[in-house]
């Protein structure tokens, strides 16, 4: 039987890592069969792309030039490393997708969503989730978390009133696609980690 | 007034190099402010996307990465470079262009039409060719000039069914766009040259 296909969204700071971590411990211990894998990366060409993505002396790159990119690490992604997990029967967790792709290129970048749906055609049509969850905690929150974080990210640096557009983003596609999910991020990390665990099988995803 | 953008297409080994030099070197003693430039490449972020794409090592690489990558590279060097030399008013000649994606992922991939369009939606619209000259000669003939040359370019290693092809869909391409104009290189590279130059000068590209 195909395995499930559970992505993971949020805005820098949400504390996805965390989750992404404590819910891996959570599988592992009950001996569920899964792999953790994240975008953009998680193949080798897909982390070279990555490289040129994320590399913050990048500047001049244009908004279609990093859109394009993703989907490029996206679909080279799933062909390598997600559909060979799914056709082998395990559960993918994945950190990232079309989704970031949506909210952070499509609403905060300012290109449109039709585009940004057409460069991604073959993702969404071949490989759609069967959730996604979105960990829901407001920009200044997130950014308060990550105050003090020294990196040169690319995406990371673009300051507050992107990452302010980027969640109005995912509230709006949290409004259109009902095969997403918001967690409040509100409480403690162990809360949201029960939340997501509570979710996953009421989703059937996990039992 | 802005620039005339003119791009070259062609298989592998149909003397395309060759005659954009002499090309260049003809604009260049006759005064003509022009710049020449190279896809996938001509801006720093877009060599770096060609180093992924041509790398001989990335064999894993699936047909739609191939095509999102081109399409990435080529909206970076449009705006960077393409686009401020068009405005400045100076002849831009472009050594390969959607065309070549249509040609080689599209018919030779085997990878829809309309996809490789649509992924490539911007720059068709933005930075339509004012001409597109198209090298013809049979993949066998240009197969013979390549002979012996050992380059680990992943895209030329393909063989010679491929690149008929990709022959085979250029043909297509001619069929349906009045602005490819196809020159026939059987003669010898000065006789290419000079029909080159003339149809330029028909086209009111150069005076």
């Amino acid at each position: 039987m195909r395995g499930k296909f559970v992505t993971f969204e949020g805005c820098e700071g949400s504390g996805k890592s965390t989750q992404l971590r404590l819910l891996s411990e959570y599988l592992s211990s009950s001996g569920v069969d899964f792999i953790l894998t994240r975008e953009p990366g998680g193949s080798k060409i897909s982390e070279e792309i990555r490289k040129i993505i994320l590399n913050g002396k990048n500047v001049e790159m244009c908004d279609e030039c990093e859109a394009l990119l993703y989907a490029a690490a996206r679909i080279q992604h799933l062909r390598e490393t997600v559909a060979p997990a799914l056709e082998s029967g395990k559960l993918v967790i994945c950190d990232r997708y079309v989704h970031s792709s949506l909210a952070y290129q499509g609403y905060a970048r300012g290109l449109s969503v039709q585009y940004i749906s057409e460069i991604n055609r073959v993702a969404l049509e071949s490989y759609p989730p069967d959730i996604t969850v979105f960990l829901d905690i407001s920009p200044v929150a997130a950014f308060k978390r990550k105050h003090g974080a020294d990196r040169d990210d690319r995406i990371e640096n673009l300051g507050l009133e992107f990452h302010e557009k980027v969640y109005r983003g995912y509230k709006q596609l949290l409004d259109k696609d009902p095969y997403i999910c918001a967690v409040d991020c509100g409480g403690s990390k162990y809360e949201t980690a029960e939340k997501i665990k509570n979710l996953l099988i009421e989703r059937q995803i996990i039992t």
